[in-house]
């Protein structure tokens, strides 16, 4: 392998990206070497742009290129008086393709987890809070993962906001549209009974 | 996302690779918006690097790197009777790691898979066959993974090479060392026992 610099050194930047041990490594090696170079000049170059051109959002930390906010932020026709809070910007594209909501985000990039070392002065929650004040914002809808750390941040911001008069909601628990009640977990049931909608 | 084309770019190119769905793609993306600069940089460059100077070796077809010849078939201390043939080029490392042998090396470069519409010409079958012609080559090893394919395409060499006075092995099958007798499935202990050694 010490004949290889090139190939090591490519074995080498694959396995320090996320479940890439040395073995998928290189599997993706080899399919590197098999596949068209066109393909792999492509990868190449929008690696190199990712992180010139894509930035993040001033105001809500969403991802924006070539531009100062994003183009959500950027768009007047939302009511400013509701913030989706969301913990990644690729949950922005998952809320906006249901459709259902109309007002600007809000991403934390993370939730806080001590276990990993995460606090609240790594995440965006000093600016949410300052953006709730300037902004006069009624409502604050957490689309939170429902985990530990996803319950410890919500009640973070319900804390937080205490002392400023707004709502702040989370996204309803249930069985999801389509989905089989065999394989729905008892705390997703017992909440889904619990807040049953009368026909 | 479209006012995002790098970020999308990424994402297309990302998905070409082995197992990594539009879930994947995501999180790779969301770890690169997160990594240093320099780490994004790397991996791009390294992977710009690697068809411009990884090539196939001229003679076995393992990998090698600004020369015609890889550096195995450049060490002419090593015997040239004995040919040990690969699936891949990282078999070689593999191999080569525990020491055992120390002839030269053919890499087919895939095995015959008639289902994903891999045949004989699309490996370096007939380059094997001149290389032993040529060479005076005296045992062919075969260590390719003894499913059905690696079967299919031991047969074929077998059969390739019966004009050819030379002694052709596979691999002996049997418990890894360390192994544990409860997760062995059937036709390897059967084969275990059927060539147990005596003490």
């Amino acid at each position: 392998m010490n004949s290889l610099p090139s190939l090591k050194a490519l074995l080498f930047e694959l396995q320090k990206l996320p479940g890439v041990g040395p073995r998928s490594a290189q599997r993706l090696a080899e399919y590197l070497m098999k596949t068209s170079k066109k393909d792999v000049s492509a990868l190449s170059e929008a690696l190199a742009d990712l992180r010139d051109r894509v930035k993040k959002c001033a105001r809500c930390f969403n991802f924006t290129e070539d531009r100062e906010i994003c183009s959500i932020c950027d768009d007047t026709t939302r009511s400013s008086e509701i913030l989706c809070v969301v913990e990644q910007p690729f949950d922005i594209f998952k809320v906006e393709n249901c459709g259902a909501f109309k007002g600007y985000y809000h991403v934390l990039h993370g939730v806080i987890s001590p276990l990993n070392n995460i606090h609240p002065e790594h995440l965006t929650l000093s600016e949410l809070k300052t953006r709730v004040e300037r902004n006069s914002v009624k409502e604050l809808i957490l689309a939170i993962d429902s985990d530990l750390d996803g319950d410890t941040t919500a009640l973070y911001i319900l804390k937080m906001m205490q002392s400023n008069p707004i709502q702040i909601s989370r996204l309803a628990h249930g069985i999801p549209i389509g989905g089989n009640l065999e394989y729905i977990n008892d705390k997703t049931l017992s909440q889904a009974i619990e807040r049953r909608s009368y026909l």
